[in-house]
């Protein structure tokens, strides 16, 4: 039994029930919200809504619009889950009381994208459907792909003729078919919807499907939980995480609006501040916040932070509310910068991909510009493994030097 | 307060105090296993041994030489805990009633030897040792980066100047000196070992350092916990694990060897039976095996499994006697089975490097043959994530079509 409602439009906040609609709003083509049924949870209370012997997101079952999909003892009950590390380097470097990292890359496919992928695998289980669909040439690739092959579904995935061999290979080791298309994102985006309407398939597409942003609010009951009665309603909670089509920020944002309709934000202060990072090369949703609207602009992408180097971002509205509605900001960093904070979170056992470090590096900026004052909490989300981008570890990591096989040359590099 | 109570020489037989040698045997060099008092940990009773809350490795402390480290909220205290799968369709292929895979990809550095790295910086604590040193240019390496930097210690790796440099990248991004040898691998080998030496670094060489195989013991706890219960004495279990050093499966036997002093193994139905598989480019340890030996002869590795491509197995002895001592077996494989078998992980949504694959492209071997029969179960170790080797995925994964951007091209290919 679940607790699901139906939808309502982002946009024109018209409301649907669960089976009248798929994907986006009919009337605007606005992104859909999922409704639950806070005062049936709300009878249940807490205890009932956490499955406390589970430790991945199907932790949070009841508060998810979508059945058991069951697949025991395969990675799909394996995604999120994922560690929160307190490390007292980075806390002393910027300068900050209470600094946590919420580490994603130990998800089953490396990043924060498979707590998306699950719960639309799961949906597409409930609705009958065999076959799932997404464009994409990176994470949500890779989680559809994934998620899919744990429990026996197909996915196609449709990626622009230009993307990297090494992304599309893990996409077809997971048993995807992958099809590369002669033409660019955009072109590879509407195919893959058009192809799911033609043929039944169930389409993953981010800022379209949803589901994805209802998997990614996992993220913020984990932080929640996590969290617990170890902060203030005084110093108010900073959320930090990278932006690029802008539905983590956005599924964040839903998770902790969940957890204030059930009565549960007080356990960790009150509704936290969300901080949304863009490099600035790719700072569409960045752009609307700073110019006081909610209408995006398409961007010409450039940044070597390729899970949020995104022209048009498809959720870009209900991004820029997280912010707005939650008293956060927008800020963009450079790509040098970003470079930079990935032997920054090295230094504490955590590797990250460029958009994972992009969220260090704007807390960095925050800090600076006063955003962010030494005694408020914060907690940087790190959205995927640095093993995802070798290239870029390369370009942060600097050459190594070489020295001839003698104590005495250890002597002269390590100064011992 | 532990229950370490010295050393025994894997060669010669000597015992040694905990604090009386460091690494190998004085008189002949042998590796050194951990004594544990056996006695007093059977009157703790195993309620008492087990931390019930740690989903880490650290679970099993008081089965480890080692205190407690300290490092609360870091990457160290995530080593271990890793998943065990079920995944129907691999049984079907290979006809067996009861297949799981031991994941090891979501460890903090996503392969086995974080298990051992988080020992070893145990260790490195608990005698002052602030500096840790290792030779590697993969796994290892990095695993000793990670751990190290997670509580903030100075780890130096030593690796051949010919490396891959995208290896090299992720040790410096964790903040390891690297040094290049002008030199091949037994060269930083021996060098990593005189500068531990003359500096009062903490060596962490696999084959050399004690407490590698007591970390790795750990994996074989955690199956036993997964399974225990659900065997019977009847079917004795068999498991499957790719073969380099031969550290990972002396590990894994020394920790069956030690539930089995506690009188635990009979909850899953006696001594596992346990398989080394080694590349037929990488067999030194497999050769002594068949030629009924523990004397290792070395070989001129070429294997494309980087993680299992050695020379000179540093534990070549007690890995044989895994196998020997257990009824279990070595199998090797050719290179094209193991890039072969990492796809056929891939389906079910497990991505392995080729190392990982090689267990299991040794069980259809094995099944093959006859050395394991249906009704047996079976666990297979995949020893780290396919991220760490994206080439040799590409190389299995094969190439994608290229298609026009219509409906009726993707209907070609679909054949829908």
């Amino acid at each position: 039994m679940t607790h699901f409602l139906g939808y309502r439009c982002s946009v024109c906040g018209a409301q649907y029930a669960p089976d009248e609609v798929t994907y986006t709003c009919p009337a605007d083509g606005g992104n859909l919200d999922v409704v639950l049924d806070y005062a049936a949870l709300k009878r249940r209370g807490m205890a009932d809504l956490i499955i406390a012997d589970d430790r991945s997101l199907w932790r949070y079952l009841p508060l998810l619009p979508v059945r058991d999909p069951g697949g025991e003892q395969t990675p799909l009950r394996r995604a999120g889950g994922t560690p929160m590390y307190a490390p007292p380097l980075l806390s002393r470097n910027l300068g900050l009381a209470h600094l946590w990292i919420k580490d994603e890359s130990p998800n089953p496919t490396a990043s924060f994208k498979d707590r998306a992928s699950a719960v639309v695998v799961a949906r597409a289980r409930e609705i009958g459907a065999e076959v799932v669909v997404t464009a994409s040439t990176g994470n949500a690739g890779a989680a559809l792909a994934g998620m899919a092959a744990a429990v026996g579904h197909q996915a196609v995935i449709f990626a622009p003729r230009t993307a990297p061999p090494a992304k599309i290979a893990q996409l077809r080791v997971f048993g995807a078919q992958v099809l590369l298309v002669d033409g660019n994102y955009d072109a590879a985006f509407d195919l893959s919807i058009e192809a799911a309407n033609a043929f039944g398939w169930y389409c993953r597409n981010t800022g379209y499907n949803p589901f994805t942003a209802e998997g990614k609010k996992t993220a913020a009951f984990e932080i929640w939980e996590q969290l617990r009665g170890r902060l203030s309603p005084a110093r108010r909670l900073s959320v930090f995480v990278s932006v690029g089509d802008g539905n983590i920020i956005s599924g964040l944002h839903k998770g902790f609006k969940d957890l204030h309709a059930l009565g549960l934000l007080d356990e960790i202060g009150g509704m936290p501040r969300i901080f949304g990072v863009q490099s600035e090369n790719s700072a569409a949703i960045a752009n609307a916040f700073a110019a006081g609207t909610e209408e995006i602009e398409p961007v010409h992408a450039t940044t070597l932070a390729d899970s949020i180097s995104v022209d048009l971002p498809r959720d870009g509205l209900r991004a820029v509310r997280a912010a707005t509605q939650t008293g956060g900001a927008y800020l963009t960093v450079s790509d040098e910068a970003i470079l930079q904070a990935i032997p920054a979170l090295g230094r504490v056992g955590i590797f990250a991909e460029p958009a994972g470090a992009t969220a260090y590096a704007g807390l960095a900026v925050a800090v600076q510009q006063g955003l962010v004052v030494p005694e408020e909490p914060v907690v940087v989300i790190n959205t995927g493994s640095g093993l995802k981008d070798v290239k870029s570890a390369m370009r942060a990591a600097g050459e190594a030097p070489i020295i001839e096989p003698t104590l005495a040359a250890v002597r002269r590099i390590m100064a011992v």
